[in-house]
């Protein structure tokens, strides 16, 4: 098989696992740095291996676009073709298709769409899903789903989940590589119903990990924690589970509780780049003038290159003066947090103590959930 | 003394040396990358001494007005705020006050012009260019100069040479830090005559370097490589001599024959953030079509972080989908193509072959001077 998974510990419902995919093992739960054009934005690989990132997550929509997924198997895949040799999460575009793409048109057979970077007419089916992840070689491959907006309405709601639950059949159908592991989506938004009827259909075709898909498109975080612990709940206990594009570490810590294990999210380089660091203490914008002439390091305590070497006062120097090293810095430690408190999180876990680490870190960053 | 210089060997007027500074000894000849904003651009401290740079350049004007220079001494100094422990050489701001600053006016007490940031009206006197300098604890400082266009009058090239003789003076005279040395600049444009006078006003008061400036500054590169030679011949033979701002790899080439040791120039890190790298065998441009499948890397042989992870071909999908790591990746290489000419210059110094060197670079990079 191509992954491995076994939950070695349970604290609640949160879990302490282990990932074996055949480009290393890594412990759970884990979060993923999002490399969408096949680079985590600004950081090289020994810089993200630095900041504690072990798996890492790439766009099959963006990169099927440009360069294509041929280009990148003609190259050796992607692993070799940017240079990161962990293991590789490919999502399945159907996100991308909702988000991004123009003039979009979903049916049984497709979804069509015109490319928002050069209105190219496009088609993504679930075969073609596959076939594109299979092309990229990444450790892990999704399924293909459609994921519709937090206001669709019941009857579309529902019409997403059949449409999601048989293109996993046909992505399932379709997948050949041995190393390669599929991974199905349960959609159905915020109705626990809908996502019951998902999960057990998808349970009953034995994938090898389940995603909750679905979240973060336009609900409020309180109706996402709602009905986070069910939906998880109804997910096979012992396949991987994983909340797609999920989210501030207010989230994932709620989220680990109701025992997921995988994360990804934009946030810690989109963040760096508009100058908000992560910290303990909650976040610190470095345009602020009150930087200026501040010696200590971004976070008191944190290991990362950037909080080693550099005090607030570069770091506000860097991006008053527009210097790509300022979001470079900012993106490493953003990532260097996000590792580390998934660290503290297994920590936690492994000791029986999460409950308390969830209560605590909430307290310390101010955040009421 | 602050720095100590020796002439190890001489192959016609190249010279092999050994520069002693604060911050240890670098071979020369030697290039300088630019750190305008106390950042080499997208580049990390490691990330340059593993492109092979031993010591850099920052700029006065631009530091001197953004963070300002009390910012960065309050901070511990410019090694300490931008975490470069190697040797750091500054200009005087002399030529970002003639290429840079808004209505500039300039007598003999100081130059006075306004910020290209926000227009505030400053004053560059030679003891505020000292003061700025001592406060950033650069290794290296220069003397305010003042640098006309290659198109100014016979009659303005004098006053120039005369206002940046008697400048040298008074930053003799203000100039205090015994941790650091300071460099007077030889002006004259392509007048010998004019240079001749400024060298030995300059050398009469036995500065621990000379530099050559006035050059790139828009005279053709035929017209600066026939008066560099009998201009750099007119220099203190003990001292280091540093031609300023120059330059392409054969300019280089060229002025190590004149007996140049160190310079300084923007074009590998500006060129790789525009997508150019500097190869052996002449410039590639990565946004180019036919590098979209080529899995070579920039260069082969180069031993650079970049060469020996990536391809062609991904360097260039990062230019086309507009992603950081391209410009960071080439600027590295480029630094390191730069660092890697030297030490092939240097060798052939040693060696007694640089003449035979110069011929077979020239002529491997397609260049005829």
């Amino acid at each position: 098989m191509s992954i491995r998974f076994e939950v070695v510990r349970n604290d609640g419902a949160a879990r302490l696992g282990r990932l074996q995919t055949p480009h290393g093992t890594v412990d759970t739960p884990v979060f993923m740095p999002v490399g969408t054009q096949a680079t985590v934005k600004g950081l090289t690989p020994p810089q993200l291996q630095d900041a504690g990132a072990r798996i890492i997550l790439a766009n099959t929509y963006h990169l099927a676009l440009r360069p294509g997924e041929e280009v990148i198997a003609g190259l050796g895949g992607l692993h070799q073709f940017m240079a990161w040799d962990g293991p590789i999460l490919t999502d399945s575009g159907g996100y991308q298709v909702y988000s991004l793409a123009l003039s979009r048109k979903i049916d049984d057979r497709a979804a069509v769409f015109r490319s928002h970077i050069d209105g190219r007419l496009l088609e993504l089916s679930p075969e073609r899903a596959v076939a594109i992840q299979e092309g990229l070689g990444s450790d892990i491959a999704m399924c293909l789903d459609e994921c519709p907006p937090a206001n669709t309405t019941a009857a579309e709601l529902r019409e997403a989940v059949c449409r999601t639950v048989h293109w996993a059949e046909r992505c399932r159908a379709a997948h050949r590589r041995p190393d390669q592991a599929l991974f199905a989506i349960v959609q159905g938004g915020t109705d626990l119903e809908l996502r019951g009827r998902c999960a057990e259909a998808l349970a009953g075709l034995d994938f090898a990990g389940y995603a909750l898909g679905g979240f973060s498109v336009g609900e409020t975080a309180a109706q996402m924690l709602a009905v986070l612990g069910p939906s998880a709940a109804l997910l096979p206990v012992h396949r991987p589970r994983y909340l797609m594009g999920v989210g501030r570490p207010e989230d994932i810590v709620a989220a680990v509780a109701c025992g997921v294990d995988m994360f990804d999210c934009v946030l810690p380089t989109r963040n760096g780049r508009n100058a908000m660091a992560f910290t303990a203490a909650g976040p610190l914008r470095l345009r602020n003038a009150q930087h200026k002439r501040d010696p200590a390091p971004l976070e008191s305590g944190c290991s990362c290159y950037a909080c080693r070497h550099f005090s607030r006062a570069y770091l506000h120097h860097l991006f008053l003066a527009d210097e790509m090293l300022g979001p470079v810095l900012l993106s490493l430690h953003n990532v260097a947090f996000y590792c580390r408190l998934m660290d503290e999180v297994r920590g936690a876990i492994g000791q029986g103590r999460f409950t308390e680490f969830r209560s605590v870190s909430l307290a310390r960053w101010g955040v009421r959930l």
